[in-house]
């Protein structure tokens, strides 16, 4: 027997539209199915794979169970000059997202930074989609998220009280294309140990430990045990703090309140992020600050390596040619993740995707 | 032949008395010395020993040297309703940062939230406290700085291009101590290396490599090697942005521009600091939020702990419980420190510490 394992290619349109249709199939109205299905198939055009289309399945499976509110008034409910809490009304999170990173904008051109914190939001998809539209407007922005189910222990723990609580930092840059971080505070986001099981890989050590200490490599396994956070206890310090400013900080979940949202498809995540985004213009000219982003990012990428080294990278990048290489040559999905699209489409009776 | 390794045990005080007089003989105004000598004495009050008095004799070279303005003109060059960019006039950096948050504290009252990015300020003693007095005002703050020495290379590079860049964050509790996290981006400092040498330890693997990006475990070929960024390409991310954000918005030194404070006593090391602050009340109830912390608190402490593990830590806990020892018992001071700041205060024609 003989496996094809070449992946299949999709343009971002076709992808985006065929999300569009099955978010709309189970209830979405026309405009926030097209935002929600272009944020997610702009997450596979930049190569955030566990964040984009494979997720489309359990967002269907969690709509169609109740548990996102597919009519939302989604509402600031306090505010002052350079900050607002936006209450999600339990939406989509991309749609929650998107509309506090407009907020945060409009409060940043008038007091040069403006934070937005939302609460009774969900999962909203990788970090960094957040920082473009701020990044795009002359802007940098600071994404923190709680994750929708808690896979990490406190230092010396074993009782998973916290999520890998993503961050995300977009600087714009002139010439050069923005630097942007993208990190979860463990080793592995879970989102990508999802992938790996799911194109039947085994994880590297150091990603997961059971609960005896040992390394897990099978991310099937992945249930059984625990992510490991970066420098050791300065992740689980920084996963902390990220939680308090997402979710504490909005009265969102944080800790025990965390959901699991891959158990339980109906009761609200009460999902908290925030987002903090900063005017280059209140500061000074932006094009000095971008020409100096510039002039740092080839002073980077042209130090000297370490053997067997090819490249340099700046935070941001890969993803950056990612999104330039699957706009011209098509977004690969795998063919087991196509498969399971294909199954989702025939459920819902809509065109299937390829 | 006995050495006595004791430390000797001095109280807050006299500490900061001893820092005042010293800096007020280097040409200090009274007012600015004792400002400075609080808040060094504080840090090492919180145990942070690297960043106290330990820093005073080179801190009188540099200012003896010329290289330290000590009748700055620290003021605000540009501002809007949230943000401030603050010229700190080549002033002691402790100036410049207090001087920072009180702007910033002021902004986040009227604002919700202020952000105040200092250029040509200087080394400014532990993050952490500078986070402190929002705290105590209910407030959270975020803190990044700048490093003033390059130590660590670009992931997969060897040129030291960023510093250790560090981040402090303080988040208000109500019974509990606050949470303050306060890291460098790298895995191990300098100084611990330098300790292990000391104490003719190897160093385990994972704090530093040499130039062939094999394990460096000798601490005396320290200087062969680089340290290593926390979560790989992760913590080079990390450092890389906190530069961004405290260096180059700021207009301060980054990369290439950073002067190597411990080499040069005279070049304005044109340092970059940017503290955030954010107000409680414009979110809730402030009180309500601190219970929050409470339990989240309590939970973690308690939680399920590894074998072996005596007890689960929350970030700045350690510092306080120093605190509060240190407030009773005295500071203790390595003898061989105390025997420098009496030479030092022979050198200056002041009274020794003790």
């Amino acid at each position: 027997m003989t496996t094809n394992t070449k992946p299949i290619l999709v343009s971002f349109d076709q992808l985006s539209v065929f999300i569009a249709c099955a978010l709309e199939r189970v209830g979405l109205p026309e405009q926030d199915a097209d935002k929600v299905a272009r944020l997610m198939a702009l997450a596979d055009l930049q190569g955030s794979d566990g964040h984009g289309v494979i997720r489309l399945p359990q967002y269907v499976k969690r709509i169609l169970a109740g548990g996102i509110n597919t009519r939302p008034n989604i509402r600031v409910v306090s505010e002052r000059a350079a900050i607002a809490v936006v209450d999600g009304d339990n939406a989509m999170g991309h749609l929650v997202m998107s509309h506090s990173v407009d907020v945060a904008m409009e409060k940043a051109r008038q007091a040069g930074i403006g934070w937005v914190g939302a609460r009774a939001s969900n999962h909203a998809g990788p970090a960094s989609l957040y920082v473009r539209k701020p990044i795009e407007n002359n802007m940098i922005a600071l994404y923190f998220a709680v994750g929708n189910a808690n896979h990490l222990p406190p230092w010396g723990g074993m009782e998973m009280l916290l999520s890998t609580n993503p961050i995300a930092v977009g600087i714009p840059a002139g010439s050069e294309a923005a630097v942007v971080l993208d990190m979860a505070t463990t080793v592995a986001a879970y989102g990508k140990v999802k992938a790996k099981a799911k194109r039947g890989e085994q994880m590297p050590e150091g990603w997961m430990i059971d609960r005896l200490g040992k390394p897990l490599l099978d991310p099937k396994r992945a249930e059984e045990g625990f992510l490991l956070p970066i420098g050791a206890h300065k992740g689980y310090g920084l996963a902390l703090i990220v939680g308090l400013l997402a979710g504490t900080l909005n009265g969102a979940a944080m800790g025990r309140d965390v959901v699991d949202f891959n158990h339980d498809d109906v009761t609200p995540t009460n999902t908290g992020q925030s987002v903090l985004v900063i005017d280059l213009a209140a500061f000074g000219e932006p094009d000095v600050f971008k020409a100096a982003v510039d002039r740092l990012v080839h002073d980077i990428r042209n130090s000297e390596r370490l053997p067997g080294v090819e490249r340099i990278w700046l935070p941001g990048e890969q993803s950056h040619l990612k999104r330039e290489k699957y706009t011209a040559d098509g977004i690969p999905l795998p063919i087991g993740q196509v498969s399971d699209l294909t199954a989702l489409a025939f459920e819902l009776g809509i065109a299937p995707l390829v």
